[in-house]
């Protein structure tokens, strides 16, 4: 047993849909959730950048004696991943192993960020696995902004997720038959992108993937919380705490 | 005669409409511009968080010798100018007081981002100058997005500026007649705000009124460059400089 809390970062507020998944599969887990709301998004910015961002939460959360750490960040799990793990001795897991581990599917999009689409990040490691995939992939800049600012359901976001994914079915090489939400805030579109694709698309939400994938290690480890205690949540963030918790709040996720 | 360029900063490519401005009225000066793109955009963080970006980049701005700094950011202008003041020797100018100066206007409207909107910097100012106003100011968060993300001519903009503008006539308790870009990303929406306002609307442009205000600042200085000099410009970014230019020339500004 490690009664620890397990900490968990974003750019802002999409992590806490991942959050959301490990609250569901791990409820007797404390967490502490940091938001990097001075630096968000992190969707534009270069890899050196978020690399220098991630590591200094790294360090906090460790100062909150976390026993493990999860990127809840499609940006960075594609960009700082592999520098942080270099950097720290202690687990730390990202939101795109969990999942490129276990989809089986040949035809693959994935929507995501700039910075996570440039990175190739989702492409490289779903090859890893599964050689002989084909993948799609696309960024989709404007769909963090259009949640933030709670204007999903209008003809605005409408519009948007058409031209977005117009590009997998019009000229497109690859007729997927899954998609990945590669950044955290997506699934609050989930409703959005199934009114527009085919509806034999399945729709792949990373938490789910990322919590099957930290309960089982947390078992293999005899990390696991008391059974008979119930989780709580800490957040931070590094802008104003009132400014994380109304844009949470606005996004349907209860932060007092 | 004072040869040294003027510096000139922005949380991106937004300030470049006030550049243009300033090359339009200075032609003889040459300018030093700093695009803050790794902590981008300032809209949505806290005035400490911009306070403590923007005093670093005057700093930097310094160092390159400039003979002024023109805050060329409504955020920063509203949220960061008297800290800067008070903290350095340096002629700086903000790109607010110019415009609420000179607009003689009774009823104004001040469109502009939340960080903006919530520091109150345009009604506080417009009041000083002109007690009787009346003013309506409205924070457009999405504007920012949509026009990095070249989404300009789409009908998602149509729709957002249709949305934000609605708060000048639905139940407006204003009825305005100059409308001030207090964002210096919103002179490339102008058209769009033209379409949808009556269009005995008159619109502020702040990078006119600030080019004329830093023209007489030098010329009662006697601190103009010399009249047989045409001006170069030099860029820098915070963040990777090819995204840096590559925003930029997507929103019409050349840049080598």
């Amino acid at each position: 047993m490690d009664t620890r809390p397990i900490g968990m970062f974003d750019s802002g507020c999409g992590g806490l849909t991942v959050l959301k998944e490990y609250m569901k599969l791990l409820p007797n887990e404390d967490f502490i959730y940091y938001g990097d709301t001075a630096h968000l998004p992190y969707g534009d910015k270069s890899p050196e950048t978020i690399k220098s961002y991630s590591e200094e939460i790294v360090k906090f959360l460790i100062d909150q004696n976390v026993k493990m750490i999860i990127i809840a960040c499609g940006t960075a799990s594609a960009t700082a991943y592999e520098y942080l793990k270099g950097k720290f001795n202690i687990e730390i897991r990202n939101i795109i192993e969990p999942t490129i581990k276990n989809i089986n599917d040949k035809n693959i999009g994935v929507i995501a960020t700039k910075s996570t689409i440039k990175s190739k990040a989702w492409e490289t490691g779903i090859l890893k696995y599964n050689p002989n995939a084909n993948i799609k992939s696309i960024a989709c800049p404007l769909f963090v902004p259009l949640i933030e600012e709670g204007f999903i359901d209008t003809p605005a976001t409408n519009y948007v997720v058409d031209e977005y994914m117009k590009q997998f079915t019009l000229d497109s090489d690859v007729e997927i038959s899954s998609l990945i939400l590669g950044c955290t805030h997506y699934p609050l579109l989930q409703e959005k992108l199934k009114e527009v694709l085919d509806k034999n698309i399945k729709i792949i939400n990373v938490g789910e993937y990322s919590a099957k994938d930290t309960l089982s290690y947390l078992k293999d480890n005899n990390m696991q919380n008391d059974a008979s205690h119930n989780g709580v949540n800490k957040y931070y963030s590094s802008d104003d705490f009132e400014l994380f918790k109304e844009m949470a709040n606005k996004l349907g996720f209860e932060i007092n």
